[in-house]
């Protein structure tokens, strides 16, 4: 197989670097389809847990290729992997409507398995939760949780009709010092960075996070944070 | 003045983009020596902001200017300021003891602005926080805020005797969620993106923020928006 730059079409993906390769490995051993080694890693343990975890075949040592299909610099270890699908499971989901941005949802997804949720529902259009920049901003965290794109938040609600959803909102209903994440099973949702979640998503659960009037919102990935904090507080 | 890509040793910097730039014009205004404006920025509003507040003679056109200073693609509008002096006032401080991310710690001037807190001490040797990167993740709010640096904990400690630290470590000896932040003033102090705080800050005021075992660590920006929260139940 001739590896290339990833691209969204593509039927495989890359962990870049050490630390979510591992964790490709050790959560989704069946779908690698190989590791390829740049000469100058010489972090032994590492190098010890691929070989006890992979056949010989399946690690490659090339600096070229490292080289090239890594976007930046420091990176000295690649896993491929085949994309595979996954399907929610009926605990506690985290729902982002058309999240926009790679980083962001890479490390929402690294809090949300941070806080003990595995499951993430994505409303279209979304974003390729396979591409480089995810895995890499959610650390690896990604091969951890399940994720489901939906058209369009009626069909979530379609299939998981038991969830009640608590919307986080500029406009929501209740603060969120107020509330406590008693439903279960339950569904935290956020929307688009610009955006934010649309009327639709408008009810007595919404939920706003008081901050001052310095600023227009919090950042997302923080706003995240902030509700995972306090939904912790009924679960660990 | 010919303005060249920005430098550490610069006197002046440089806000990029119309938000950020506002912000600049609205609090620093003496500050400001100039606005650069590219010729296919038509948003009226933001123009009329800075006709107002500027006088003719500051305000430059030049497509070319904008592209040599600005890192990224579209943004238009930048502001050049000279590089200012800020001391902290004595109410609440937040701590960056050796911040290393220019991304993160704008991040998280935002997050401090949003939950009211208007002094930043920084340990060093830490970083320039007057690089555009750092204005920009910002977003503006930089220009709200006092920031002032010091060698060291003992220093800073020295100066702001009265103030009551509450340092965030992994290993810290409170859960945030038992922790009332009642002492005034107080300093909310966080370390280095990689290393966190060494174990000079760890007494019994010392906070960890609990979470699953399935990470290492939390985001320091979504560390510090969980702390702000919790913060702010006692401020507003």
């Amino acid at each position: 197989m001739e590896l290339k730059v990833y691209k969204k079409e593509y039927e495989y993906s890359y962990s870049l670097g050490a630390f979510p390769t591992i964790e490709l490995l050790k959560n989704r051993l069946d779908d690698v389809v190989e590791v390829i080694i740049h000469s100058s890693f010489d972090n032994k343990e590492v190098l010890d847990t691929i070989k006890s975890l992979l056949p010989k075949d399946k690690i490659r040592y090339s600096d070229k290729l490292v080289s090239k299909l890594s976007d930046k610099g420091n990176c000295f270890i690649i896993g491929v992997f085949k994309k595979y699908k996954s399907n929610l499971s009926d605990s506690d989901h985290i729902l982002f409507d058309n999240p926009s941005n790679m980083g962001n949802l890479g490390t929402m997804i690294r809090s949300a398995l941070g806080f003990n949720i595995k499951n993430i529902a994505i409303i279209k259009p979304g974003l390729d939760y396979f591409d480089p920049k995810v895995i890499r901003a959610s650390m690896g965290s990604i091969f951890s949780v399940n994720i489901e794109f939906f058209d369009t938040l009626t069909d979530y609600k379609k299939k998981y009709n038991n969830h009640t959803i608590y919307s986080f909102m500029l406009d929501g209903k209740c603060d969120l010092r107020d509330v406590e994440f008693k439903a279960n099973p339950l569904t935290l949702a956020f929307g688009n960075e610009a955006t934010g979640l649309s009327s639709e998503y408008l009810d007595d659960n919404s939920i706003y996070i008081k901050h001052s009037k310095n600023i227009d919102s919090l950042n997302i990935t923080n706003a995240l944070s902030i509700a995972l904090y306090e939904y912790s507080k009924n679960n660990f």
